[in-house]
């Protein structure tokens, strides 16, 4: 049995092993080391993972009974849907979309996505409607480790592609805020709630999945755009749609 | 194939038949003829009903694709739930609850609720996790025809019980103006989403689904506490619990 500190060591560990900021793709963005189609086809499937976010968060506040707790937990759809059209994150993420030149019709329809993709981010929502209300929140404990990554992925992308500019990556300067919130929130929810080694383990593994399910995209868009760029049939083309 | 207004129609026609406020159990709770047992009783169980309503839309939320319509119907489960510890649906049912004499621990708990009432709320929340999205909407129309019933009974019980004060019943007083907001919404998509003769058949089928689980739970509280008045092991007690 872990002390809730040495519990929140591992959990950190684990991000500092795992996250997919290490991933090698990741990597290629901050170096500049990526075309604007690869950026392209980045966007365009992370916006798959940004759809779900939402369906996921309601999934998981399905299985809150306290309305407490639900109260806190649906200010994540709210960010992410916004207040009304025109706003919130997965708004933002199409700003990010368009920006790269992708067309916003062509990014919703999300027939251009690896289904290696899809299938990353339906196993996300899978995970969290199957397994205790406890491992779904610590799944969403990635947050944790995105605040670092988001700024230096920021600043790194403004100095290598001239395209890039302040107004499209909005939606990471928002991120800012909300992920600590957010996951300040869930570190100390599943902190008090695990509260046997068995528990505990399963936090450490749910955020364990949750880090392999970020990196298993990173490995399909490696895959398809840069190394050995085989592009499954169907989905986007490097060189344009 | 039935035209939208025929739809609507139909819709209607189903409440007129099949809406609860036709149950013996409140007739009698309109007449005045029930005792502050029952209408304790009654609200135990309802309450049931009520803490199941915003995790059935929460399901309802996941199942949506469309940020646009999230937006909409999340605002039912902020309705329910608050903006704050204090407020919201359920609060104010809890306040009836308490009106009656009921502890506030007690009626959470949920321990004296009837076994049957616990198994159609679980049946409604299923109903909408494994149907279409457009039954899980249809389902929510009850809501139509509810504005109507509410205004009679809070008029007849204010009459007829002397313990019942406006102040108790402001859970309906709110809901004079969410359900129609709500309903009004629902039938729309309704009307517009039923484009083939089988899911205008499967809308009418879910909207007759709803109203049986209603009716069911009037029956369990009438078989519990009116006649035979066999109260299930376990359950609220009539003569206190």
């Amino acid at each position: 049995m872990l002390s809730p500190d040495e519990l929140e060591a591992r959990l950190k560990a684990i991000g500092a092993e795992r996250y997919h900021n290490r991933h090698p793709f990741h990597l290629m963005m901050n170096e500049g080391a990526l075309s604007k189609d690869q950026l392209r086809a980045w966007a365009l499937n992370r916006y798959c993972y940004q759809a779900t976010i939402p369906i996921k968060d309601a999934v998981i506040l399905s299985r809150m009974t306290d309305p407490e707790l639900r109260r806190i937990w649906r200010q994540r759809i709210i960010d992410h849907d916004g207040e009304r059209e025109g706003e919130g994150g997965i708004e933002r993420w199409l700003v990010l979309s368009e920006g790269l030149g992708l067309d916003r019709p062509y990014v919703t329809a999300m027939t251009g996505v690896l289904p290696a993709t899809r299938f990353a981010c339906e196993a996300y929502v899978n995970f969290v409607r199957e397994r205790s209300l406890l491992e779904a929140v610590a799944s969403s404990l990635t947050e944790m480790f995105s605040p670092q990554t988001i700024s230096l992925r920021v600043a790194e992308m403004l100095r290598h592609y001239d395209y890039i500019t302040p107004r499209i990556l909005s939606y990471f300067e928002k991120r800012l805020t909300q992920a600590p919130r957010d996951s300040d929130f869930a570190l100390d929810y599943v902190k008090r709630g695990a509260r046997t080694p068995e528990a505990q383990q399963a936090a450490l593994k749910a955020l364990t999945f949750k880090c392999d399910m970020l990196w298993a995209m990173l490995d399909a868009l490696h895959f398809a755009y840069v190394e050995p760029a085989l592009t499954p049939p169907g989905a986007f083309r490097a060189e344009g749609k």
